[in-house]
């Protein structure tokens, strides 16, 4: 009874929880919540009372440690909560590791991790910034350029990347440049090239100084938010409108909308983590998916020269301190029925900093149709609406749109939008002229401004898709279509068959897309079969994708190895969550998608995790400056045969 | 100042052509309007004159003939109209065309073409099913199956193909089956299998019964719209709002939206073809597409069994007779701000049509950022809102709703979603069992209800973009991205490299996508130089999208040889429109795109036409009975160059 007076129209506002929304993530109800502010104090708490604290100790990462799985799915409301926290501490240079009891005040484990390099933390930049200008060889390289006020010069040192060169070992290295902000309110665009700075930022100095020369730097405009609003001409007010608030309700942090429930926590890391994603089939709450979430984005740049072949960034893994999602601007990001989330992460002191808007969820006026016929000269179908968990990581210069769309019928897509400020070399060029005429300029970038090249790169999103359907014991199968000739008496020559293919192992797992190879990527349960008697499935249907051009066996590439297949399949493991190992930073590629599956481990009727890579090679053309317009890119999660028949059949009539 | 004064707000409604919409479609205003009533009527008068209608001629096809792209090109407003028609006409098998000049009530020519076949007229789908009915053999094989009531039994013929047998020269073949209505309101998924009916529509009677013997029925529930709904739990109204209306304005048939210009006319054929795109960057108005279409639909089963080798079908050239693109249902297909369209088309006595709602202009909310960047912890950018020309083909089972989307970004996004019922075979399987257990029967489909396998096929839609950027003098480049090798003191062992490839000819631009061999598409306009010294350009980004796996010396795939590649360029030639010829209905291949350019011709420097296929697989799932949810596929078509900055940089910060 009381679920159907929800559906009523007189008592809909009782049913909501609209000023409840965001208190309902602010106290813990599950083992998947994210960490609270009494949490984060708990952490420090411990580690500042088991002496492993001291002046020169930052704090580079604070994340949830999961419970294991199997405790997760025993969990029930009124059951003890279990918090555990990996913390990763940096102390001149030296990374530590840290497991917290967060319930029982305890210390479980603490061990340095002699070779790894924390993730970068905002302040280092910061301080090695200042370092640099106060560096008389940079003093003396920018007074060649006739730049002499330091106020307007920013320095910024970035993770250097393994390319292993001797000077690496033991250190932690960063290596940048200078920019000019006279005259502009921002860096990007006005890089002083031609002058490298590489710096340690443990020991707090310039290491080296690189001047390659003197290049102007560029002068046009730059200024993507106070350039002149032009109204276009005739265009009237369009707006989205429900009057009713919105239609999920979130309770104890999981997420109900129509037939999907679901949970999610926003980890400085990765950014929104989706959980427990189930689909109410009308007699009982299925899995789908235990676990969704970036697990790190692979951006190497294109250009040979020096300060710049470094420029090979693992985006999550080595830049999240302070959280890798940043806030979401209203009616901007997010329409205005959308309903916004806050979040924490750690400072360098390891105290939660609140961050507002760090989510918003919404549902999609899409306008289209779930499904239609037209029949007997009649048009018969349904209308569509989509909920929409929707976040965005800013990485420096770029921002990254992450949506997960949860479709009503039953597919989850996943969409992100690459827009910000593309990465530019000033150059002495002013014009392209003809390529071979301007000396092989745009081998590796495209002209975008006068003096300002836009250098190529590509874009890796590896997504950790940890699917269980219909229960953890999951198999991975490739449907084949391969031409089969027929007899002659047929006429025809040819058709295509589908050829199921179980994967076995991991390294039956690692497939490429190849268009005169097509394959369907099914993970389906063999114990829970469908009325038809198939095994009830899900389909990871690639988008539009990319693979790495690059040497597996260059440094970069040991990094960003995941990028080499768009999909890796392996067995479920509690600590094999990035996909370019814990600590990417400086890394040499001993741990991480490509390492873990050496091993060739079973993956077939077991726990299995899905890694897709969605990537784009990304020439910029002049139209992706001074800001860039959004490039979207997706992909989808889709029941195959999870559901006896089309699961939109039964939407009503009104959207 | 007239410009100037739509701006206003106050005078909005002055400038809007709320109720004149439609009635801007139906008077002749430009050489690319489509046929009017009294078009219809004076083709109709001419051919009705000279002689060569009489009580056995059925009007196959009427269409507008466009007149030369030079002779548009140059006209202006207040010039004199010239309209001419192609007309396809059908007497007793035997297939004539006539050029009608409209205007000048003028036959310019009349000619039996030997060897082709006019596109099946639906009345002769309703003539032969009557015929099959009667035919004792077919009584004799329907009793053999316990069916004598034929008021229930609908029978129907489709085109057979070419499949190079010594009965079909010289003949107007079908081949069908029949369906068992009783208890239902739909025939589909109700297929009385094993029993094939040739038909010689022509002659118009019974060639041939093959019956290989009884399968059952399949008795499970069709009923797509009578399926019940249920309500889900907590929606609340969700609605779209546009109170001043439509932000476009239709003057003499063109569209005026922002800053883009276009003309559209809704072809009995191909759907919506959309002329004359161009976009006002401020100073003046640039062209980027003199037209885009459909070309051509190809949907290729992949069953060997008699009755299913031969569905191969050009759902756009061979059943187009009655209009291709159906009806639009208002609040279901397209939103409530949307304005709707009406159509003209022939019947099979040459009298037009009216058809309601044949396309829908809206704009879409998207509740998406135009660009967005987050500096200085906030966030800057613009929300943005799209222009969308949605049309729905419907071709006896299957439903294509077409989306031309226009960004403000200067992108044009082609939409593609395919939904309505899949073809299945009724089979004596009620179950799957094991893959092999079950006789290989999931070979060639997939059991998606007792009895009824939907049978694997492809979908391939090829679209004819002839782009026009700057002007009619287009190159084709290909940008290859190519690893190269670094020397050994970089470090680094690798980047990619941009090389730029121009095609001189139609086989250097036969292009496949391959991942690990990426370029990117570019038609550029070398003596349109934008400020950088880059021609100015656009490029075809692909999205998702398939090739064909069967022989290409399959007579099917001889006709739908356009999937062989993803894209082609070819010189621009008026009479090059369809990618699988005029005719395809029993073509031999001997037309259309695969011949056209064995004369590999020039394209470098000259009018060129893009040709992309967009195309996929489809093994069907459970979900997809009895009417499949929408599958949804882009590509999109966006500026490189065109413009010298980020044109959205300007939006105003309303959307």
């Amino acid at each position: 009874m009381k679920k159907n007076r929800c559906a009523l129209l007189t008592s809909f506002l009782l049913c909501l929880f609209l000023p409840g929304i965001l208190d309902a993530q602010s106290k813990t109800t599950h083992p998947l919540d994210p960490l609270r502010t009494e949490d984060y104090w708990a952490i420090y708490d411990v580690l500042q009372s088991s002496g492993h604290i001291d002046a020169d100790t930052l704090f580079a990462s604070v994340l949830l440690h999961e419970p294991p799985k199997e405790k997760v799915l025993a969990w029930k409301t009124g059951d003890p909560i279990s918090r555990e926290a990996d913390v990763i501490l940096l102390r001149k240079g030296a990374t530590f590791e840290a497991l917290v009891d967060i319930a029982g005040h305890k210390l479980e484990s603490w061990k340095e991790v002699p070779g790894a390099q924390a993730p970068i933390i905002r302040g280092e930049f910061r301080e090695l910034g200042e370092i640099i200008k106060k560096d008389p060889r940079v003093k003396e390289a920018l007074a060649k350029r006739g730049i002499t006020d330091l106020n307007t010069v920013e320095c910024v040192p970035v993770p250097y990347g393994y390319f292993a060169i001797p000077e690496q070992e033991g250190h932690r290295l960063g290596i940048g440049g200078c920019s000019n902000l006279h005259g502009v309110y921002h860096g990007w665009g006005r890089a002083i090239e031609g002058l490298t700075i590489i710096v340690d930022y443990a020991e707090k100095k310039v290491v080296k100084i690189i001047d390659d020369g003197a290049v102007p730097v560029p002068d046009g405009p730059i200024t993507y938010e106070e350039a002149p609003a032009i109204p276009r001409a005739g265009t009237t007010p369009l707006s989205i409108s429900q009057p009713l608030g919105p239609a999920f309700q979130i309770k104890d942090g999981e997420v109900l909308w129509q037939n999907w429930h679901f949970r999610f926590r926003l980890d400085p890391r990765v950014g929104p983590i989706v959980n427990l994603v189930r689909f109410d089939d009308g007699t009982r709450l299925r899995s789908v998916m235990y676990e969704g979430a970036w697990s790190e984005l692979y951006v190497p740049y294109m250009h040979p020269a020096t300060g710049w072949a470094t420029r090979v960034f693992l985006d999550a893994g080595e830049f999240y301190h302070g959280g890798t999602i940043k806030s979401l601007r209203e009616g901007m990001d997010c329409p205005s029925n959308a309903v916004y989330f806050n979040g924490l992460a750690n400072d360098d002191k390891g105290a939660p900093v609140l961050r507002p808007r760090q989510a918003c969820l919404y549902e999609r006026f899409t306008g289209d149709e779930a499904w239609r016929h037209g029949e007997g000269g009649e048009v018969w179908g349904r209308p569509s609406r989509t909920l929409v968990l929707r976040t965005a990581a800013v990485i420096g210069n770029y921002d990254y749109i992450l949506d997960w769309r949860f479709e009503q019928d039953g597919s989850i897509r996943v969409v992100v939008g690459a827009t910000g400020v593309i990465e530019t070399m000033s150059v002495a060029a002013e014009s392209a002229g003809a390529h071979a005429a301007a000396g092989g300029l745009e081998d590796y970038g495209h002209l975008v401004a006068k003096n300002t090249l836009g250098v190529n790169h590509d874009h890796f999103f590896c997504f950790r898709l940890d699917l269980d359907v219909d229960g953890q014991n999951n198999t991975f199968m490739a449907h084949r279509l391969v031409q089969k000739k027929l007899p002659p008496a047929t006429h025809r020559k040819t058709v295509w068959v589908d050829e199921p293919f179980t994967a076995h192992t991991e390294s039956d797992a690692m497939l490429d897309i190849h268009l005169e190879k097509p394959s369907m990527w099914m993970f389906i349960n063999s114990s829970a079969k469908g009325p038809l008697g198939h095994p009830t499935g899900y389909e990871i249907m690639p988008g539009v994708t990319a693979a790495s051009l690059l040497d597996p066996d260059d440094g970069p590439q040991k990094m960003g190895a995941f990028s080499a297949h768009q999909l890796w399949v392996t067995p479920y493991r509690p600590n094999e969550i990035y996909a370019a190992g814990l600590y990417p930073m400086a890394g040499k590629g001993n741990d991480g998608l490509a390492i873990w599956t050496k091993e060739n481990r079973k993956i077939e009727n077991t726990d299995i995790v899905a890694w897709y890579t969605m990537g784009f090679h990304h020439v910029p053309r002049e139209e992706d400056w001074p800001v860039m317009p959004v490039m979207w890119h997706d992909f989808v999660i889709r029941p195959f045969d999870f559901f006896p028949q089309n699961p939109v059949l039964t939407l009503p009539q009104a959207p």
